[in-house]
């Protein structure tokens, strides 16, 4: 099994599939501003986690393209909103959607996607029982989100980090969606409790592992000058795993060094690449990858019960993808 | 019958029923800031037409609770986007949730209120089939008021308006969410197929009534002085019944006259009551006071079929009610 080419053969099917929610009606500028983001590109990965976890305990994967389009749709319509309250303006290398349609259709077309994603869920081929826990996880994944994105937004706000404080946050923001592609995959494969409760416990080590990861990379670069990002990351205040690390671990001199440098915007070159090197001297870096390491073992020890499959095999590669990938 | 009495009995029971979906855990500040709008007082005429919509065809509205709350809760949720939108200030007297919790909050506390609403829908006790359709309506409804509320913006952008676009403009806004509630109530209460067709169409009379007689009433106004609100719609150049009517038939120098100073922000106080005095004078007021009657008469038609009942004798009430409010 090749993970790119399985990975690939999926995603196309998905592809084909999902466009039914993302037609094009009146008011054409709503739809439009709904497609823009789900048509700009992505590597699907929650989809084909949600696939692949329906086929490691079962045959059939197509049973979960409606469950796996709820998912992506979801989650399109959360990267809707956050850019609109980060102000960000590029996603996949577009404008976003507030930057080329305006806030008040970005605000809608988020709110379409939320919808159409229920309606999606709603075409699962389920008996009533697995379709109503289906869509109960389903709501407390969204309510999730919602509560991990404003405690990501009180999280920059605060002066003090704690690595639980961080935890709690990601496991909401970026974990809940991993566990529910695990989880709903395994229900809806008729994987018994134990299948389930594994696909569920490697969702959420992956999404974990995949956040943390991300960060890791974004500090690691080898280049000898610093990037444009880790430069923002550090003038902006932004508290991932490595800063919440270091916060808690420096003293004296350093803490004050930290103290006045990181989240201050106008911050020089100089200092900033001082806090970088901080994160390195303290083995915070180090300190990230590892613990990201650990998630990865847990996600592969939580699912080594599940029998021997093609689709066990892929979720093995996809944790090792998950943290192997190019930014 | 009362209805005030009934109004004020069954608005009661719902108040103390849907609480359940705004209990405040971690982070506070976001469940505080999805309680706001709720608490903040309002009618219940929808979560009432849905409750007397049921007991009009069965003997237990209560069974129509968490179905009168998911729509409530979704309105709700649409309100607070839609004040985002529009820079509303107030509502319901009180500061607006963006200006009293900041935008990012406002608008993940709406996405909140909406997956509670789907969470309050899943809890209706009806079987697989009507919880289906009923999921089904609701998605289609929220779907609806996302394009209604894209066509006002764009409604208000245009030059030209015809009364068709505005009517299927409010239609969607205002009149999907009216027609759920009498269709909802009517198979929640076990109706067959043409008492819940005529709750439906009673529905959606009932909220075009209650669209363009709001309208009505902010230009009937028999002050001698014109009141703000008056005055910043004509500013605003905001599309009502009236506007879209005498657009549609001012000729000559009126026209010029209209095209001046509707939607002209600066337009004085003696421009502003031009354009009123042309309302009155083309016999827009009129007008749109009529076919507000108009369907008025087509929601009492619509359910002279049902069988007599108090729920019917309030269903009738209601639609007088709406209709004669103070502001």
């Amino acid at each position: 099994m090749d993970l790119r080419n399985e990975l690939e053969k999926r995603t196309s099917i998905f592809n084909t599939y999902w466009q039914r929610y993302l037609q094009i009606k009146n008011p054409k500028t709503l739809y439009e501003a709904s497609q823009h983001l789900p048509f700009a590109g992505g590597k699907r990965i929650r989809p084909f986690l949600t696939m692949i976890s329906c086929e490691s305990v079962s045959s059939d994967a197509t049973k979960a393209l409606p469950f796996a389009a709820g998912l992506e749709l979801m989650h399109n319509f959360t990267l809707v909103h956050d850019d609109i309250m980060d102000h960000s303006m590029l996603r996949r290398k577009l404008p976003t959607v507030h930057v080329k349609f305006g806030e008040p259709t970005a605000i809608l077309s988020g709110d379409l996607l939320f919808a159409k994603s229920f309606e999606a869920i709603l075409n699962t081929s389920v008996d009533f029982f697995i379709l109503k826990q289906l869509q109960q996880d389903f709501i407390a994944c969204i309510i999730a989100i919602c509560e991990g994105q404003q405690l990501d937004i009180e999280f920059e706000q605060q002066k003090t980090a704690t690595e639980q404080i961080y935890l709690d946050m990601i496991s909401k923001k970026t974990g809940a969606l991993f566990e529910l592609c695990g989880k709903g995959g395994g229900l809806i494969g008729g994987g018994n409790s134990q299948e389930v409760a594994a696909l569920k416990t490697y969702g959420m080590a992956l999404g974990l592992a995949f956040q943390i990861w991300d960060d890791y990379l974004d500090m690691s670069s080898n280049t000898t000058t610093l990037g444009k990002d880790i430069g923002n990351d550090i003038r902006n205040g932004k508290k991932t795993l490595i800063a919440v690390h270091c916060l808690s671990h420096v003293t004296g001199e350093e803490k004050q060094l930290l103290d006045n440098i990181f989240g201050n915007r106008n911050a020089s070159e100089h200092d900033v690449a001082k806090v970088y090197d901080l994160f390195r001297e303290l083995g915070s870096v180090e300190y990230a990858m590892k613990r990201a390491l650990q998630y990865v073992d847990q996600a592969k020890d939580a699912i080594a019960m599940l029998r021997p499959s093609d689709a066990k095999e892929l979720l093995y590669q996809l944790i090792d993808y998950i943290i192997q990938r190019d930014k």
